[in-house]
């Protein structure tokens, strides 16, 4: 089951206070605590701390486009001796597994427990190893990517534990035969790299080489990197990890991609050739089907068909493995069970597939022996393998016989393979190990189109064509494009098209394959989302979910109806008190400044943690010690470390740390010959702070950020995601000329789109909001604040038509080239 | 040579003045004029007109997403008709000049004139037609397309005319058999065909069909088709498409130019099989290279040279054709000469290179009797041509004879091929007829390709492979590597790769292709821009150009380097004479409107054209009417027909209507009359405008934009082109705290990314700004305005720490998701 995403935030907070902990604590004072919560922002955002290595580094601006070459290059080189080290070392599980059963072939019950035992040992090395290790390399990694793309920093998720583990995880698991995919992981294990690698770049080059925006560059060819050398398919890497992580996507960093996964796909297969497991580099799973006719035209209502029926397919293995997900959840016993003994669920699971797949038993109906890699490449074999009437012609090369049982037709066993793998596949990948589904998916979608190949083939045993020669149907070719389909449904993606292409290593059913995937498509994305997307909600990571195709009266929803409109706000003659009041109350990252309660015009916005930091200074340990050095002055009674111990205390730095971490801090002070004397300047202190609290905020040390983005009333609910999406967004305000009306967050965006609108502070939808097209622009509610300013200004002044201005934005919005309105 | 596109805007705003003309004329009185102004701005604005419409036909919203696949299969239907009709056409054509210079072998003259004046006709008809019905159509089309997508109108580019003329004239073009190609027209050609399919669809099912944002989007996917059904190549089409015309892409598009793409090559290759020209759907340009062993590992030095080599000839190639057309335009003579006889120059051309070609003659030694077609089946045939040794055993079958000469060595031949059809190509293009670069280019490549092929197959006669089996060299496999890596450094895209492969229905060569393309791609990208980027520039479209890769003091550069800061503004309190002046003195289409000239607080911004029509109805008939009645009551001596003919011609309406217009509107009217009296009321009415002038603006009837889009002044130029791309602005207003510093535009930028800043009221960028990151954040220069707004409001409440605010604005810039800073 997949870890959730709040659990990982609560992690995340402990280490925070316990970090902030360490910091400031009372060893070295209060007055490090403000220091802290500088540095953890530091910390807590890699490009601040380049930012800080770019005064120093300025010499190495030049070499930077050789650094990004070396990048990728290295990137490239790292991830192919990664993909090709681990294809080898899973290979080699397979073969140990397949060794240890045929060695046992004696007796059938040593053999059952060595086939059995074998994966389960491995699979529940692999989930605990992970757990330990790093909890977050689970799954495929796909969602996690599509989100950190997307702006949402999710740090947990890039660091050298989490690939350790990704990596030794991935290998065990696949090395143990059950239907996983590497592709998804392996996405996730080339951003791991490159984030491992830029940091490594950091290091050997100084300062300059990353910041926020080549970060994101160098991930998204990292994720082209991972399909690339996973397939050997750079072209359709780089397109794959595109519809898979980009909403928008900046095509000057496209040759990024291509190089690096060109460079990746090459090196892997270079590997293979240099191993001398190949002659040459040629595709993965290379098919030799014929050139001249690769299919002919009245074949295409039968690939058609195929691909609908893949779309159907792929909507229900993806809605199956939600179910199966959320189903453990809802069962509360189960899932407190499942927490508890978190290794027996995989184990469950593992002994129930390789039980099934035992090849004496189940397994030879569903040719239980065969690994997917084997499967593939007698799925995708160029010749029939039933051909009507001509029953023992047809010889069984190479893994062909998996298939083929004496007492059962090869119809019988495919329909068996695709229903038991099917389950299987979505079953399997809900286990907590890293592993994909992209392959197991592959692998059905082939099985499936040469059931309908053959079905065909037998159907039409001299081929379709009406003159003179003889064109047999291809079963092959069906395979090929029941693949693409299959996967392309599962994920809503067209390029698992260049994908077979390459895998395949050719091209003539190029026009099938492309029917067939966007059918399968058109179908899949009517009825469910793609996995990445249904595992990002059932994770509830922070992703902002696509408009639906569908779903035009999103267009009809303006940003008025779903703003919040009780917006949190700081005045420039805001005092201390209501500065602390608002950081208690508020939720949001940053706040917005504004001239005055009365203008309400929009100056800038101010981050959570400046105004903390703000508040901490203002009663702070240095201005508490110079008030009671004065107040020791006056008194002369006090000795200097009761003072400062007490100011150190009970600085009320709440806002800032978490209150958990603030009691820890408390008890952990050696406070206890400092406590006894507490009482006596209690009462003054916290006059003091009254008193301090009343000052008004002084806005010196503040970073404000003086243009946040702002969008009015009228923006559409369609343009203000293209906005969000495209600048990665998570909160804008809301102006009507210069006036703070609102504020929307990517949470309101979020609930507008998928409907949920009934919510707290969110005004929804108002019942006439599907009828105000039809009305005109004019009507009373566009009597905005214009107006009241220009009154303001110069109202009385005007002897003649006191009517108040109408704005027309209705019709702005279509008009102007800018998004605002 | 290419039209400027400074012409077209006169002959634009000549026909604007002429419409007005029409529409505000005396006849109906100047009331009409304020009307007019609105109506032409619906005209314009294709989304306004949509707007309207929208209210009337709400009920077909719901079956938008229909609309959206009627729409893509039209538009691939019809697109497949049009590539294939004119593939016939252009198939008959090139027949006809073959049978007839076949026809006359007993003459050499007569053959040669027939093999002369045929293309001399062909193409001089092409370039009258094209110059009399719609001088747009001529050239590629592809940089107009990526200015249009970009977000600037160019509006008589998407026109039936400009359809009819492409088309013909293209057929007309390629007939001729010189060296052009149909991609780049076909872009263009998609594009009119969607623009002239949704106009259709609006008028068959109503309004609500197309918005700003669907048109982009239904643009895209057109381009895709365009490429798509030019070559039959769906995906290589997509991905051309999006490298050529965007910046940025969104991937939720992706699917309709799959779709529109896929449906219309399977179109236009049905076809071909219905014709019985085929049996089948294959690739064009078919090869049959051996799928075992394409290429040995020890080859890729060999193609990567070849890509490299590759790389500097495409540079060379847009050197070229850019060089050839500066020429023309700064030889005056030769100039005026060819602006005077417009057909001269393509007949010229088209003598010269046919006479080069002429079989017999020179053309003997490069091919001359082939078409592109035909050389590029040759080019890309499996078998070697020069065998070493063995030099009798093959035979040339085919096209192959073409390059065969009794006397001269195969070498010779293709060297001589490609230095004539490298010039001849870069002259051919630039004649006004609509034609492309990419075929040509394509063609030279695949001969280069072959070229180094031969050599190696020369070189190692029985392959380089050390084991065992003999796996010779295979020229066509150059070919295809070079056709691909030319033509990707010519256009500066990767695709072509893919177009490649779907030409050619063969995959096997991919890491070659990949290889050369990329390096391709690295040497031309870092010596010359694209051919197309070369065009925008020669036409001067209003495009903003690429950052180019290697240019990184660019983050250097921030906003208050380049921004204008004597920014023209109007107050809330702004008089109309205020008004008249900015209006007349300013260029920007918008203009900012700020609180107070004290405050400089931004409200918003107003077009150009709103202020123009507060200033016509303020000094308009209707009052002018009023006040004229109001003196006729006092005097009661003028009739009321003088008065009205007074009120419509004297009308200061200057700013909103163009001069020309209004002399000619003057001149027009039946003053005659009217004339003789004026004089009389002359100063009283000159009086009442000073009067009226004076009044303070009534920003009533005023649509105000209430959110420009506003950056900072630290706003690096990296990130503001990543702006400006992302969301198509035209221009930004630089705020600090709320106040309006400065605006930035298009031109500003182009300019600062040229780095031509020299220009008037452009600061350039400051001597000290490669040195100010190395200082630290905290300068002088960063007490901003915040401090004054603060010191406004409580400066002196502040008893200590007079000191200003630090705004460390430097930080924020690196640290926030928004990309304001």
């Amino acid at each position: 089951m997949y870890g959730r995403y709040t659990q990982e935030l609560g992690v995340y907070a402990k280490e925070e206070a316990a970090r902030l902990r360490d910091g400031g604590g009372p060893r070295r004072g209060a007055s490090v605590r403000g220091r802290a919560a500088q540095i953890l922002e530091y910390e807590k955002d890699p490009c601040a701390k380049c930012q800080l290595c770019a005064s120093r580094c300025q010499k190495f601006l030049i070499s930077r486009v050789g650094e990004d070459w070396i990048f990728l290059i290295l990137l490239g080189l790292l991830m192919a001796l990664v993909s090709w080290v681990m294809d080898y070392a899973i290979a080699f599980c397979q073969e140990a597994q397949k060794w240890m059963y045929s060695g046992l072939d004696s007796n059938m019950l040593l053999q059952y427990i060595a086939w059995v035992t074998y994966p389960v040992v491995l699979i529940t090395f692999s989930a605990g190893f992970t757990q330990i290790l790093s909890p977050q390399a689970v799954g495929s990694g796909i969602p996690e990517m599509k989100t950190i793309l997307r702006g949402v920093v999710l740090k947990e998720y890039l660091t050298f534990k989490t690939f350790v583990a990704k990596v030794i995880g991935l290998t065990c698991a696949l090395g143990s035969g059950m239907p996983l995919g590497k592709e998804g992981p392996f996405v996730h294990v080339a951003s791991l790299c490159a984030a491992l690698l830029s940091k490594f770049m950091v290091a050997l080059f100084g300062g300059t080489y990353m910041n926020e925006m080549r970060n994101t560059e160098m991930l998204s060819a990292a994720c082209a990197v991972g399909v690339g050398c996973c397939f050997a398919a750079p072209i359709g890497g780089v397109l794959f990890s595109i519809e898979v992580t980009s909403t928008f996507f900046a095509v000057r960093n496209y040759w990024r991609g291509f190089f690096a996964a060109t460079f990746s796909a090459f090196i892997f297969r270079v590997l293979a050739v240099l191993n001398q497991e190949e002659e040459t580099i040629t595709a993965l799973f290379k098919t030799r089907f014929r050139l001249d006719f690769p299919f002919d035209l009245q074949e295409l209502p039968a690939f058609a068909v195929l691909g609908i029926a893949c779309g159907f397919g792929g909507a229900l293995f993806v809605y199956l493995n939600r179910l199966i997900v959320e189903c453990m959840r809802k069962q509360k016993t189960i899932n407190k069970f499942l927490l508890r003994k978190r290794l027996v669920y995989p184990a469950m699971v593992t002994l129930l597939i390789s039980t099934l797949t035992f090849p004496p038993g189940f397994g030879q109906f569903m040719a239980g022996q065969l690994t997917q890699h084997e499967s593939l490449v007698a799925l995708f074999d160029n010749r029939t393998w039933c051909r009507h009437g001509v029953a023992e012609e047809f010889e069984y090369i190479g893994h062909s016989h998996g298939w083929k049982h004496p007492h059962v037709n090869v119809f019988i066993t495919l329909i068996l393979f695709i229903i038991m793998k099917f389950w299987m596949s979505a079953v399997a990948t809900t286990m907590p190990v890293p592993c994909g589904a992209f392959m197991p998916v592959f692998l059905i979608g082939a099985a499936f189109g040469r059931l309908v190949g053959e079905v065909m083939a037998t159907m039409f045993p001299d081929g379709i064509h009406a003159d003179g020669r003889v064109y047999p149907i291809v079963p092959g070719g069906y395979a090929v494009v029941g693949a693409a389909a299959l996967s392309g449904a599962v994920t809503h993606t067209v390029s698992t098209a260049v994908i077979v292409f390459e895998l395949t290593g050719q091209i003539s059913h190029i026009l099938p394959v492309m029917i067939a995937v966007i059918l399968a498509n058109a179908v899949a994305q009517s009825l469910q989302p793609s996995l990445y997307d249904s595992i990002i909600r059932i994770k509830k990571l922070p992703y902002l979910p696509e408009l639906g195709m569908g779903h035009h009266e999103k267009y009809n929803i303006r940003v008025e109806d779903i703003m919040v409109r009780e917006v949190r706000y700081i005045t420039l003659s805001s005092s201390y008190r209501g500065l602390q009041e608002v950081v208690q109350t508020s939720q949001l990252k940053t706040l917005a400044l504004v001239e005055s309660q009365e203008s309400m015009i929009l100056l800038g916005s101010i981050e959570r943690i400046q105004l903390q930091s703000l508040l901490s200074i203002q009663l702070g340990r240095q201005r508490r010690l110079d008030h009671l050095s004065q107040l020791a002055q006056d008194n002369g009674t006090q000795h200097h470390h009761h003072l400062s111990s007490l100011a150190s205390d009970s600085t009320p730095s709440s806002p800032c740390i978490d209150p958990h971490a603030r009691i820890t801090n408390a008890a952990a002070a050696p406070a206890a010959a400092a406590a006894a004397t507490t009482t006596t300047t209690t009462t003054t202190i916290s006059e003091w702070e009254e008193q301090q609290l009343d000052d008004p905020v002084d806005f010196k040390n503040c970073k404000i950020d003086p243009a946040p983005f702002q969008l009015v009333e009228r923006t559409s609910l369609h343009k203000t995601h293209t906005i969000f999406s495209l600048l990665g967004l998570d909160h804008a305000y809301v102006t009507s000329i210069g006036r703070l009306v609102g504020v929307v967050s990517l949470k309101e965006l979020r609930k507008a789109i998928e409907g949920s609108v009934t919510v707290t502070g969110v005004k929804v939808r108002p019942p006439l909001a599907s009828f105000r097209d039809s009305g005109n622009s004019t009507n009373v509610s566009d009597i905005t604040d214009l107006h009241k300013l220009w009154v303001r200004h110069r109202g009385h002044s005007l002897p003649r038509e006191p009517t108040p201005p109408e704005i027309e934005q209705g019709d702005m919005t279509s008009r102007t080239h800018n998004f605002h309105t």
